[in-house]
């Protein structure tokens, strides 16, 4: 059997009973390490799992997805991917392949970013598409996703705004030689940054730094979970350490806000009071005035 | 601490290693039992925690919630949520309640339906808000539903349709007693022909029985799930059978779509060739001509 289980998303015992069960009795452990990464090192997994891992990177999981097959309809083999498995990607690739080998598979999920997001106190049902924000360079700007969120708006939905990771990239003068650049995590401010220079070259309206709101979460599902809120203007002039360290997720509230949501969410808000004054103005949320 | 831990979808070893550990160590631990189910009884979690649950239902979850608060300050009390805490209801109410009271809370993430439909093979990214089916009467259906596909469809996002569970309802003449009908879940020939009744009505052209494609999903996450995917028309032919047990979703094909997807489904479709066919006529996905 070719297992793939979710990890969830924080450390090594957000793995379900089930999974567990299965790692351990797996002949090879695979740990899929580019897509996303949990808060904590692979060493603390294979202590607590009691095995070694393999780490399956992009090349591997994409070109050589044979090897990690291998003798599968034979044995107990898992690939580890962090989150769900069909969270951000869905794998479908090394499932067709399993399923072309007569391979038997089983998912074993978990919680990923697209629903643990709902612990912002926004309805996942008023979520529309999702969209990932790639690292803006001098000469690439990417910004299909500026039409995307535009479609969200329109008809009030919110926005999952999945922020880039760079794993194991190398710089241009060592393409050829197995040298990579350290990691690299797209931050909260860089983030909005780049949102705000998009709508700022299209002009279409779609976001306003001034009256868009916005709720970052930094390591969800973690003990050292943080969520911050505002608009956008107000969460591209924090300092970086206000949002912490890695990973970042960042929510583009739309129109079809409720009171509760915008009380839920008040608690993190980086200015109450303008929270609640955007929420009652721009989002025309019936909110009670302030007590003076 | 206040603490809401998701089960995930199907059974007792669904739970993570984290939210075990916490349900062991806790004073009492309450099981939420009306807005999902897992697919086994709750005697199997006690068993397999190894210590009593104290089933919430409606009335209590809204109403007393301070009970299920009572000195959460001073000890460790849990509330177990089929799926995840934020999943499709938020659970803000008790949050906030608890944060009225100065008890700090924790949530354990787990799967959802929200994710865990990935598993079908369509990419959750395209996938627009979701929406809720609720059985219909002679004299009341509610069709608020049918803009909310719209507003999907018209961009091209995947809906996932949440069918309705009735538990602990009541019959007119038993309304003053404390006299329950048993529990009814929606199954995917009744949701789908609903579905086509509205389009029927409405006749906006949001929906077509012969050309929109749709994938149920029965029992997701468990060893008895079941896919099978075909046109509306299809869906609502087969019989219940093919579906199987609860709980049952269904997901609309928006025309976002993939060929990659449209063969990773392929597998499931009740009529492979109709289902090829339509991906290639009315969505215009690049799929090869059938070798003939």
């Amino acid at each position: 059997m070719f297992y793939i289980i979710g990890l969830g998303l924080s450390d090594e015992k957000d793995i379900t009973v089930k999974g567990l069960e299965v790692v351990k009795a797996c002949s090879r452990v695979y740990l899929e390490a580019y897509t996303s990464i949990l808060l904590v090192p692979k060493e603390n997994l294979e202590e607590f799992y009691g095995r070694p891992l393999i780490v399956a990177d992009r090349d591997m999981v994409e070109t050589e997805s044979d090897e990690i097959l291998r003798d599968a309809d034979k044995e107990d083999v898992a690939l580890l991917i962090v989150g769900d498995p069909f969270g951000a990607t869905t794998h479908a690739d090394i499932l067709l392949r399993a399923r072309s080998l007569k391979i038997p598979t089983r998912v074993i999920h978990n919680a990923s970013i697209m629903n643990a997001i709902g612990a912002c106190g926004l309805q996942l049902y008023n979520f529309g598409q999702s969209v990932s924000l790639v690292f803006f360079t001098d000469t690439w700007k990417p910004d299909s996703f500026y039409d995307r969120i535009k479609e969200n708006v329109e008809i009030g939905m919110h926005t999952l705004v999945l922020l880039d990771i760079k794993v194991k990239e190398q710089s241009e003068e060592n393409l050829a030689r197995k040298i990579y650049e350290p990691p690299r995590y797209m931050s909260i401010p860089t983030a909005v940054s780049q949102l705000i220079e998009i709508e700022s070259l299209r002009s279409e309206g779609v976001l306003s730094p001034e009256t868009t709101l916005a709720i970052s979460m930094s390591r969800v599902g973690s003990e050292q979970q943080r969520i911050v809120c505002g608009t956008l203007a107000e969460l591209a002039s924090l300092d970086n350490e206000v949002f912490g360290d890695p990973l970042h997720s960042l929510v583009i509230v739309g129109k079809r806000l409720h009171h509760l949501e915008v009380e839920f969410a008040e608690e993190w808000a980086t200015d109450k009071a303008n929270w609640r004054k955007v929420a009652r103005e721009s989002y025309a949320v019936a909110l009670d005035e302030p007590s003076t």
